[in-house]
């Protein structure tokens, strides 16, 4: 709302587009989001079906030209985006305009380069268009409440991983001497592979440990990434903890305008002064 | 309670029916709840039997008569439930109330159209039966609190699974560019599934990256998923211990009307007045 | 401290026998019970060791001396105990006193029954003295602190073993449908065994989906079961939180004798006396 | 800061090597750490790839020549240590001191014994001084509080284990007696090695049940692993929680001595005095 309010002031067919393309409170603005999300889900699942060998031999060339229906229609949004806004600028550098832009460059550039495979690279990041849902709706909040927990974890995780890593380099190091080579140990980052597969307990099984020496270490390191694994969820389940309990940044203190009280403070943690909305 | 008093004023049979058939509370309704379990379980397990060769090759006929008692049998506890309801066809469209249709369907349609592979999917459903042995015993109450904390982790677990599907379908992109179909990865969508075997550490190992590229991304991969199995263990944890925390909001303090008390609290942890309901 | 003052009037001797065997506070039972700690350990290392070909080929009669050696030492074992307490069928049939005399068993019935296979399969049960390590030291405090937390979390845990275990044989049967023998889904308790093995995220890959709607269908249950490891965690989270959280038994309220006030609590939340120890 | 004024009156040389080497709060001490790191790392990455068969055959002198100097680095690295400590031997003996010096000889011992395989054991340990990443920046502060909660989670953690290594045990002779040799459980600490790998949910797949006994036994303890994950996780969340909850010990209210208050907390809970230390 305060948004809206800012940009009040502007010219008439700006404000009306930006007010269409940015935002999803008006029923129009609304059904746009719908329909660029649908534009980006079937244009997803063009570039996936046309990597399937028989798709790709029956429906190619429609296949084809669905890409490039989407590419133009996503180039036209993207032009609209840039008018709509007052600072172009801002907005190609941020993110999504970042991302809307890459989103554009993979069709185009396989007219000037006609290799596929470096397309095929480029082209994934239309993917990303996707993360464009959590625009819609009351999931917001959620979402922020996750990041804020996850922020408030970083420390935490850094540490957690530079112990995983590591381990996984001793690890890997140890298991390359103890089987070797014949066992499909090959090197060290091929062991490092092979520890980091067996800590997440994702286990794929392409190699695994044949001597008694070899599994009875590999016994040690499935045990310990068992272990492991209780220290990221401790660390995100009490930075939640503390993420749900606080109130939303909107409820400030009468008195001293501090956030982040506590659901069922009755007095400003920091200046005493009673909270008015406190009736639980 | 309440509902028993609510139909004590119909007709004595139907009241009767409704209390042997419905509720629990009395020793017959209890002993039909227990008889009705073990027909289930025996009726499951005889299409579970009739799936193995050995087996169907020596009991297929006993399998199959047995089959057609289970059937009958469902179907006179289906006529005799729409009997004993006041609003039959407010049962009919219930939850139970079509998966119990669901049930007799498949043994009926086997006659008319007797393709044994279509009858088999369907017979699947009488399965879901078993999910009536939640309404035995004090279990519901829990499974009452499991549900409120799951309701209430929804969003939060939405934006979860978005996250993680996106993240799906970027990597799987990208592996399906990095290692290509000589190594199994032989479209997106199989890319997909080889990243959602990875990142939720299922790792069955039928695809495994076989190129450096390949393994540290996948590397990555691994050590993300593990850190995501963090997240929604911390957002079931908290919500679970939110709904664990608090009774009812239906029990409020007589005196200020505080809710939130704990289980055994015998006093209002706001104002001191005693608790009426409280006879821990 | 209370058992052993009641058995203070016993007979001098056994008594004393009592004290040496089954407690663990004097510096002579101590001794004993690691020393017989050493003796189970080393006979469940010669069960173990005799199962390896190679070490039976070449030690195979010292492991057959050392059996007979632990065989007899724990016989005596089990006689002094039967002797030290004043209710010897109180023991014999409590859990240990079963314990202690199955893992004697075995090795009179490979006499009388030279069936090797038969005998390895009792055996084992020799391993469960392992448990008796508990005895030792002050872990058992902490173990009481788990298993009140692990008993207070069983009815959620019945909810959610139902809950999981429908899902698996509704999933074993789709699995079977969608698959079929061709792909090693030979029938249902198979296809249940592959989606438990799925759904708890092992993945042995003995078992794989070849088909895309069997893939589709398992990246469901994959996503599922990597949901469904955040409920039996989140129910333990909660429970040992609150089993933490509360004071020791031996600390009861002075004016009402309750128990299991929280930590930080200043008053008796039952009779609101003041809790003299209450210093934090 | 109490630890540079302690050592201020010291000898100047001495001083400001302690400052370079030791410490990370002066620009230069800084710069020292971060250029060791990098030399760690690299020395870490010549190891690994002079592991990998194609690199040692093209670039086998360049890498043996970085490991000398590195290892000359490290040693003068050493030296400087020792004097710029004022009691060496504390040092020496100290947890880095005695990782320091691990790190150098395995290329000095590669001299006198020739032997390829012995020197690359020992040179393992050489990666050990990533550790010392932890030394930078306000990570410390975090490693301090996971490792708090893992301090106190350790007793819970050692019951816990003795129950996983028991059921381990048992699972692993009853899975020998019921697959036996021929579906590759050819001894019981191999099968105590797939116990692991199954109970931990790593699920290699080398080793599978391949009777229906087999892999019923195998499906209780593939659910009873997932359910037993909950256990770890939800210690050391509690644990967490407690130590992330709290202040240092040291920190108590001026006013009434209590402790324990929350990180952002500027009045005393109890007494509501103001926390003087309280700089949000």
């Amino acid at each position: 709302m305060n948004r809206s309010s800012e940009q009040s002031p502007e010219s008439g067919l700006r404000a009306r587009l930006h007010t269409l393309i940015f935002e999803a409170d008006t029923p129009a603005g609304k059904a746009f989001d719908v329909a660029l999300l649908c534009a980006i889900v079937l244009s997803v699942l063009a570039v996936m079906l046309e990597s399937v060998a028989e798709v790709r031999t029956r429906f190619g060339p429609v296949l084809h030209l669905a890409e490039w229906v989407f590419t133009l229609l996503f180039a036209v949004e993207y032009v609209l985006r840039l008018v709509a806004v007052r600072r172009p600028l801002d907005y190609a550098r941020s993110f999504f305009g970042i991302v809307d832009l890459m989103a554009l460059l993979p069709s185009f550039l396989s007219v000037l380069l006609p290799g596929a495979q470096t397309l095929l690279v480029v082209r994934v990041l239309r993917l990303l268009r996707v993360f464009r849902i959590l625009k819609l709706g009351h999931l917001l909040g959620q979402a922020e409440v996750l990041l804020t927990a996850l922020r408030a974890s970083r420390p935490k995780i850094i540490v957690f991983l530079g112990t995983v890593l590591t381990i996984d380099v001793i690890m890997g190091a140890v298991m390359y001497m103890v089987e070797g080579e014949e066992n499909g140990f090959d090197n060290i980052p091929r062991s490092m592979y092979w520890a980091i597969v067996t800590m997440t307990t994702v286990g794929f099984g392409d190699i695994t440990p044949k001597t008694v020496y070899g599994q009875l270490i590999a016994s040690v390191l499935m045990i310990m990434g068992y272990g492991i694994i209780a220290v990221p969820t401790g660390i995100v389940s009490v930075e939640l903890a503390a993420a749900t309990r606080q109130r939303p940044d909107t409820q400030a203190c009468p008195g001293c305008g501090a956030q982040g009280h506590d659901l069922d403070a009755r007095f400003c943690k920091r200046c005493g002064t009673a909270l008015d909305w406190a009736h639980p």
